[in-house]
């Protein structure tokens, strides 16, 4: 028998397989003490680390959204599972969390083993280098439901965080201090507005040079740099007391997640001078006639993490920051009676 | 500015930003005594029931393959969020495990608010009839990558088991006997081959009549039944020394799922005689012409979930499920010195 009728119904079983028999030797790769299970089983163990007084679980899903269709365009699949886990891993360190484990979901309509073997080579990439076991996933095939060679890819995290030492708006005070760390790139958000200008308005194509002076990537390459981590740079600081609050820039850039880590009664003042978008933002900006106040909205616009922190402990977290080999910037403080982002410059 | 032009290249803040807020009182009826988390955080937070000796997380994702077609088709979204829920609380159940927080993915060319709350909403009714809190998720606006109409739904779920407690191959020795519990229909695998049989095959659309004797519903109705739950059934046998380990028939029926909980040195023998599969399935088997090898890989044939219990603990495990409400059969026995399934009659 062996799938006869549901192969021609468009699931090919043995090449979902096959491809598994690849997957798993990549999930194998990341596993960490905590693992449990065997492959194969229905779902992942996980032990959690000993020694913890109050654990606090801290999960998340996340998608990479259309930098998929870049990914596809450049027939290049190879870093969006890095930028996924990173992502989600970015979304747990907000809150003080070490990633435990990830879990993947890859949809698509009929799976092309080596585009899902890319894909996941990439998710495991991204585990390998945050330290979390890919505890399990998905890969579910459903013909006629996506077109040809369209996928999606979602993942979710869980980590874990001593009860007191969550950060958060509760630690946050007017006079705090904001410390931006540099992105690489878009990371993972804005791609639909990019797409447009970059593909629509200026007619480029993925192996086109990046009309950038003094860049020389084509706009495949730059619009599918990683989404770093900053779980290296910050873990140092997690149990810092003079770290409050850190902020991930995802969608709604600077101006809608600052204020999820504010106190209701303060707001941020940025001050747009404190850095240099790279000329990516600048070209976006420009050819699509984009608002400034809305490039701040929809892209990072060069800082991807911002740590908000104690005002004397400023110098301490910025050499801790400059020994893991980043540049932070100063970018502003914590206003009292006032909401929002207020940019200066 | 309000995303004038990130809304031309086709995302609309505002209308998220309006589903979002329904979505967020769906999350907050689901909501559980271990949630830490203010919604709107960048991570869900969830503290660990006290009490737990040596706690083991069992973490699984899913989703509910090409069902979200017949939802589409019959324009009904109400069902697969339960669905998917469901499924992955049976998957992490047979490991021992009770739920403890699930999280959803969305993804979505333009999301069409109302189709996301219903789909939101069954998620939440999932999780309350499992006592699972809905912890986050992510709704993704995707223009361009999905045709319009299409949607993808993905799922995550974290539980815990005391780890003496993991059920599963080491605990099961030849001689047990398996106990079928009755699916309520195809749950959410074969959907592909059971619509190419149904719509392709026979021509049916969703609204005509089932052509099955005796069964009122449309070919919709039947296809979008809601795939139970067996936490509630199963919940007060999880601390019976008898029960050995849990089976969750999904893709690959009863022939490839079977085998997946019993030791390497242990095969199944299943008695066909022993239930009746609901109409639906011999529909599929004689107007599809599949082998009755191939309907026990692709369709759980009215077997959903399959436990393996000690001979001795037979008469108490049946019992304790018909008080449950249940109607389990003895579906026949774990042999030693072979691999596989063995089907007799």
């Amino acid at each position: 028998m062996s799938g006869g009728a549901y192969r021609a119904a468009g699931v090919d079983i043995d090449a979902q397989d096959e491809a598994l028999g690849e997957v798993k030797g990549l999930v194998r790769s990341t596993l960490t003490d905590g693992v449990l299970s065997e492959l194969g089983a229905f779902g992942g163990l996980f032990r959690l680390p000993s020694g913890l007084r109050q654990p606090i679980l801290v999960a998340s899903a996340d998608g990479v959204g259309t930098k998929l269709r870049v990914a596809q365009l450049a027939d290049d699949y190879s870093t969006v599972g890095q930028c996924l886990v990173n992502h989600c891993v970015n979304d747990i360190l907000v809150q003080g969390a070490e990633p435990l484990f990830f879990l993947d979901y890859v949809g698509a309509g009929i799976l092309a083993p080596d585009k899902v073997i890319e894909l996941v080579r990439g998710v495991a990439a991204g585990c390998r280098d945050n330290g979390c076991a890919l505890l399990g996933g998905e890969t579910a095939e459903m013909p006629g439901f996506y077109q040809p060679g369209d996928y999606e890819l979602a993942g979710f995290i869980v980590g874990v965080v001593e009860q007191e030492r969550l950060l958060g708006p509760d630690r946050v005070t007017a006079g705090d201090v904001l410390i931006g760390l540099p992105s690489s790139g878009l990371h993972t958000n804005g791609y639909s507005l990019a797409r447009h200008v970059l593909f629509e308005v200026l007619g480029l194509e993925v192996g086109d040079r990046l009309p950038v002076s003094g860049d020389e990537r084509t706009v495949g390459a730059a619009l599918l740099e990683v989404h770093r981590t900053y779980l290296p740079a910050l873990r140092p600081l997690l149990s810092h007391p003079g770290l409050h609050a850190l902020a991930h820039i995802t969608g709604g850039g600077l101006t809608d997640n600052l204020p999820r880590v504010l106190p209701a009664t303060c707001g941020a003042a940025v001050d747009r001078s404190s850095w240099v978008p790279e000329g990516l933002f600048g070209l976006l900006q420009e050819a699509g006639g984009v608002d400034p106040e809305e490039m701040f909205r929809v892209f990072n616009m060069g800082v991807g993490m911002v740590a908000v922190v104690e005002s004397n402990a400023v110098e301490g977290v910025v050499s801790t920051l400059e020994e893991q080999g980043e540049s932070p910037w100063v970018l502003g403080r914590v206003e009292a009676d006032r909401r929002g982002v207020r940019y200066e410059a």
